[in-house]
């Protein structure tokens, strides 16, 4: 066909600025939460033939590597301690520990407007770990990341909309104290956002300490248990099949702490994981529930994320590949057996293997993104801001997400089918009598804002008009916004006693 | 989770120049006619709802404009002529054609390896039209596009595995008679690809020669009726519910030339459809199977693609926009449609409404593309080198397009869940006394390559790998492809003599 759009040239711009306008929350055509699950990738066989080989991966092969206190907890509740070291866990037990695990979880921001209720289809986009170094627009250099990087992030995605919680992103590597880096860690995401957060200690050791600094945010231990706003990213498993000693003893102690924790199966398929589809969720999946057993054995109903991750391989270089499209449908699969078990679950989408924000970056982000949002995958990790298989972290990257996160939030809410958006009576009166064309109808300019979601960096003007005002390249617009960000004060930042308080008690290493 | 891809050092430039030679057709791991369908953005009843109201519209509303032919022949069918003029279609002459209509067209390439078999969800991605202009990424200008920028994009299309067909992507600007702009649009991709080819008429009193010249290229008309290599892209219907007088004059003259129709319906939702998804899809659905019924009442079973086509638009400036999420849903919505009654269907995805191949294009072209294909499209137009909102045409972009469809494919292709990709023995074999990881193993060594789709220039390499390369610019890399396959003899160049014949009949532009 020929592009004969109907630009109008009167009044555009007014009309433009007019429309500009930020939406207030309740007629925003997209939100956190919303239901996805028109995607299945997978047919109701395959996902029982799934479910029951991770069953009898469980009661035949088994975990190895549980710490002690681990092995005495789970035999306790029915598991199998192998003269082989390997603990094996019945169907009977797994279906037990199903039954009473927790179901729909709420996870707690600091400010309760940014509370993600995790439960269904409900889908929700946020960072996740661990890049080591940012990407440098300017050069196109990789640096190693800082915490200061770290607290920028978080007032960045405080700011976007459609990043709706803020798992560490990147590694403080100039804090090189491992117990420092931890609490400073919680300290620069805290003090950039209010929106629920994911973080991950190093050694078991360190949780304390950090439960005392989140007892202090939260204005003491009940007020934090009661609204839990930091979670553990735990990966409790060193696939295949192995428990992470260290890790599950970091769990215990969250656990006990009050805090959720994301059960994190990170596998490579092809390393790691079987190199199939299948085989790599089979595997997660047999990996999260040995875990969600875990968990359950501690404390029946905690709230425990199903976090099965497989990540891809590229074959011929055996390097880490997350931007695939095996990669989409690793995590699109694994969406459908956490629907499965009804279990609130995550996985990896919206990482580009890509060095930089180019065109690479955008399809490998959106790919991943829109199946994980169509697939109903409750917690979307990794979603913006990621670059080279997980390495780098931009800025840049992770604003221009959100304009991606958001138009894949649009495919995920779908069409509506009533009688007012079949609109016949609609067509009816514009081609009879009308004015056949439906520019400026009510039912037009009633839906220009609650139905459509428009970018705020994607261009859309003509090519004349880009022309005209420049030809504003993307990147730049996407650093201009971080930088207007970040010379405004971080709306998060904590009150000054608390802070003054948080210094004295802590060595903090961000700047006041 | 800390970023700890297994990398290998030794001999991994061997390995990869010995996995980086081109697969042979049989083991490619994605191809032509991938059956999608796992993605349903509407529930069986909202089918159904589209397409009672449908039928209604058709009913009573009816379409205008028919010419005096197309009034004799659908009248004389069923269709009652209004005294407004309108004619309009009763359910059971929908139904009697809908059972005479062609549920499996073959869709034939000059060449018989590039057939296109169009049925149940099979899909094909290629390029459609009309940009006017051309994208130099060395200038970011826009400038007229050519007859030669049109040769170049069909040599381009016909080296890239992923471009399944090639339907006219622009305007020879430079041809400024209609007629002569019409014969050397055929003459320009025919000579470029021995793909299918799809082209537009200007005019009902071209299509003799045009049928001319394919009986010529063919070898005759009998070798042409056999095998038609070109279809019409006919705009049978100005929306909102108008028959497009001298454009069904030209699909009355390609049916009875033996040529397969795209019943081409492009409404505009906002402006020439209704703005909402369902009424946009309903609109087109009703003037496609309007379409339907003139067809099969000249010529019951001829070959025409149920073309809904219905695009977005930004309703703060009454501009078209082909990149967003509302886009994707249109397009996969109206692939259920397709599926509902049988019928071979496309519709458009892949187009950025970007001006350049930046990373909004790439998430844009993303977005669209693997949800038409997941949704089970056979006719995916718009694929690749879309941008401007259809305005514009880039051959780089075109090539990168073709790593951005192998990965939606590769999405196509989905799960396959058998004994051997549930992996539970190799998993025993690998975790009980094996060596703890899938490196090597047979398992993963034969599924290197017929289950993994690489990308041609999508960057997998390490920060450390990509800064030793010179960081290698995508576009760049884009370039230096088209540049290598425009120096090299077109391979789907005619034959001397015939070439000689077609230019001594015909004023062909194009440079021998």
């Amino acid at each position: 066909m020929n592009a004969q759009s109907p630009r109008r040239s009167g009044g555009r711009a007014a009309r433009r600025a007019s429309r500009a306008a930020p939406l207030t929350q309740d007629i925003r055509p997209i939100r956190a939460g919303m239901q996805g699950g028109h995607y299945k990738p997978l047919s109701d066989q395959d996902v029982l033939r799934i479910h029951e080989t991770a069953l009898t991966a469980l009661e035949q092969i088994g975990l190895i590597d549980a710490p002690q206190s681990g092995i005495d907890i789970m035999t306790s509740a029915g598991a199998i301690l192998g003269e082989d070291g390997r603990l094996r866990f019945p169907r009977a037990l797994v279906e037990d520990m199903l039954a009473k695990a927790c179901k729909d979880i709420t996870l707690c921001g600091r400010d309760t407007q940014y509370d993600l209720q995790l439960n269904g289809h409900r889908v929700h986009y946020g960072t996740a770990g661990a890049a080591v170094h940012m990407v440098d627009i300017d050069t196109n250099d990789y640096r190693d990341s800082t915490l200061q990087d770290l607290h920028d992030a978080a007032r960045i995605a405080h700011q976007l909309d459609n990043i709706h919680f803020l798992q560490r992103p990147m590694v403080a590597r100039d804090v090189t104290d491992n117990k420092e880096m931890d609490l400073n860690s919680i300290y620069a995401c805290s003090s950039g956002t209010t929106k629920h957060i994911g973080v991950s200690f190093t050694d078991p050791a360190f949780v304390p300490d950090a439960l005392e600094m989140l007892h202090m945010i939260a204005g003491g231990e009940q007020a934090w248990r009661d609204r839990p706003f930091v979670s553990n990213t735990n990966c409790f498993v060193v696939p295949p099949m192995k428990f992470a000693t260290e890790s599950c003893e970091v769990m215990e102690a969250c656990i006990r702490g009050g805090m959720p924790v994301l059960l994190l199966s990170a596998g490579m398929a092809g390393a790691t994981a079987p190199s199939t589809i299948a085989g790599a969720i089979v595997q997660a999946t047999a990996e999260c529930l040995a875990g969600m057993v875990y968990v359950n054995a501690i404390k029946p109903g905690h709230p425990a994320i199903f976090g099965t991750w497989p990540f891809g391989l590229d074959l011929r270089t055996g390097a880490m590949s997350v931007g695939s499209g095996e990669q989409a449908l690793l995590s699109a699969g694994c969406a459908q057996m956490h629907k499965f078990y009804g279990l609130p679950g995550g996985a990896a989408a919206g990482a580009s293997d890509s060095k930089l924000p180019d065109m690479q970056a955008g399809w490998e982000q959106m790919c991943s993104n829109v199946m994980a949002g169509l697939s109903g995958l409750n917690m979307v990790y990794e979603a913006a801001g990621m670059h080279a298989s997980l390495l780098g972290f931009c800025h840049e990257s992770l604003i221009l997400g959100d304009d991606l996160i958001g138009q894949a939030q649009r495919c995920v809410r779908g069409i509506e089918v009533d009688d007012a958006t079949l609109a016949l009576e609609e067509i009816r009166s514009v081609c009879v009598g009308g004015p056949g064309h439906y520019l400026g109808t009510d039912a037009t300019l009633s839906r220009m804002q609650k139905d459509h979601v428009y970018p705020t960096f994607g261009d859309r003007t003509s090519p004349k008009e880009w022309a005209e005002v420049g030809k504003p390249d993307l990147i730049a617009k996407a650093k201009a916004r971080k930088e207007e960000i970040l010379s405004t004060p971080a709306s998060a930042r904590f009150a000054p006693d608390l802070d003054q308080a948080l210094r004295a008690r802590f060595n903090i290493h961000l700047q006041p």
